[in-house]
């Protein structure tokens, strides 16, 4: 299993995943879901990836090796004129590698399946965050709807939905991800550290910051610990029920 | 959808069910999950029901209907010598009803499926809870698993996985799931109010509070505003990211 979140705000786009990966109980690897391409002073794109490992590789495999060959760029990631067009392109790249992976060549509701979330801005235009479908189609995010969850998506969505503000700073941001990732984490051992975090400030045209926390992290062990007794002590500041 | 969750603790069992049912998202109805055969001062045993309503009630009205046929009570939840006795007789029922209703006769992974908490205390023995699976078998709550949750379980397991304790109080308990059920509710419109509650206090030999929670409860209200609140609080304690 997997769990990433894109999320917007108004000073940019912030991108949390885990990297977990597993074939059944028995075989767990980590992998990282979280792909950047990036022409600094031109344009960042950012790509998350959940679901069969081997359909997400050969995704992001293709969208690279097509960036690579100089030949074939006026087509690629670095190329395109607008994030429409770039989310347009990965999910045909989607589209293309499921039908390819299915024995009956059409069915997206299948053991190939994959969903991703694309986000990023290209000079010229606004950031913008897509959610990317296994039959290739695809959901901007609105102001109703700034977040997408992919993979175990239900345990760390409570948090989110009640405490996400289009306001919040970057530090907030990271922080309500953190916790959104730890009530997953101790719900659902298929989604493991480490987590991967970016963050792209609007208009900066390049990554702000890159990070991976790992178990030792002296912040997420101050969010998780300290979210528990936070938990607890909001908890507890509530009213019994009284018959 | 559906949640249902059934709770031990040292004083007894705590039991909470929604009670929405939909086919489809316009079909949207009001039936009750919660179940309940008491014998004061000789047992009570309740069931709650998650899946597909058809298999539910057949479920429910085979076992009602046999204890009220005086000539087959010998064989009802009203006359098994024990908790293991009575889980085994509503395990064989949920496995004849869905075999009954599959077209293939011995599918539980099909349509027809669906899952029940039992939990009770019948004199001469211990409160248990178990879980009842489509497939008939079932397991029992032990003390590093004293809760069993079905229907849509992920939203508001997070907030019992780090505040339930055994030693909890009755009303403290009650204050739990109002949390977790309103982090469901919130999330998933499958999921709907009037809520019931159940608490059975241990060796009482019959339902100590039997209440069915509505939108107007001033309780669930004051719970459902106040954790809002409360989970802002908690979390706006926490310090932020730095880098």
């Amino acid at each position: 299993m997997t769990y990433c979140v894109g999320l917007k705000i108004d000073r940019g786009l912030v991108f949390m995943s885990d990297t977990r990966t597993n074939a059944g109980m028995d075989s767990i690897s980590t992998f990282k879901k979280m792909h950047v391409w990036e022409e600094p002073g031109e344009r960042v794109i950012v790509l998350m990836s959940a679901g069969n490992l081997a359909t997400t590789q050969a995704v992001v495999s293709l969208l690279d090796e097509r960036t690579k060959a100089i030949a074939d760029r006026h087509a690629t990631l670095l190329e395109t004129p607008s994030m429409y067009q770039t989310v347009r392109m990965v999910g045909d790249t989607v589209k293309e590698v499921i039908a390819h992976s299915s024995p009956t060549g059409d069915k997206a509701d299948s053991y190939f399946n994959a969903s991703f979330i694309l986000g990023g801005q290209i000079r010229g235009s606004e950031p913008r965050l897509f959610m990317i479908y296994p039959e290739g189609n695809f959901i901007e995010s609105t102001d109703d709807t700034p977040f997408f969850q992919i993979g175990e998506t239900k345990y760390g969505k409570p948090i989110i939905i009640r405490a996400y503000e289009r306001t919040m700073s970057f530090a907030e941001t990271v922080k309500l991800l953190l916790v959104s990732f730890d009530s997953t984490l101790k719900s659902n051992l298929s989604v493991g550290l480490p987590l991967d975090l970016l963050f792209y400030e609007k208009d900066a045209f390049k990554i702000s910051l890159k990070k991976r926390i790992a178990q030792d992290d002296q912040y997420y062990r101050t969010i998780s610990d300290g979210w528990s007794s936070a938990l607890k002590a909001a908890f507890a500041s509530l009213p019994d029920f009284r018959e």
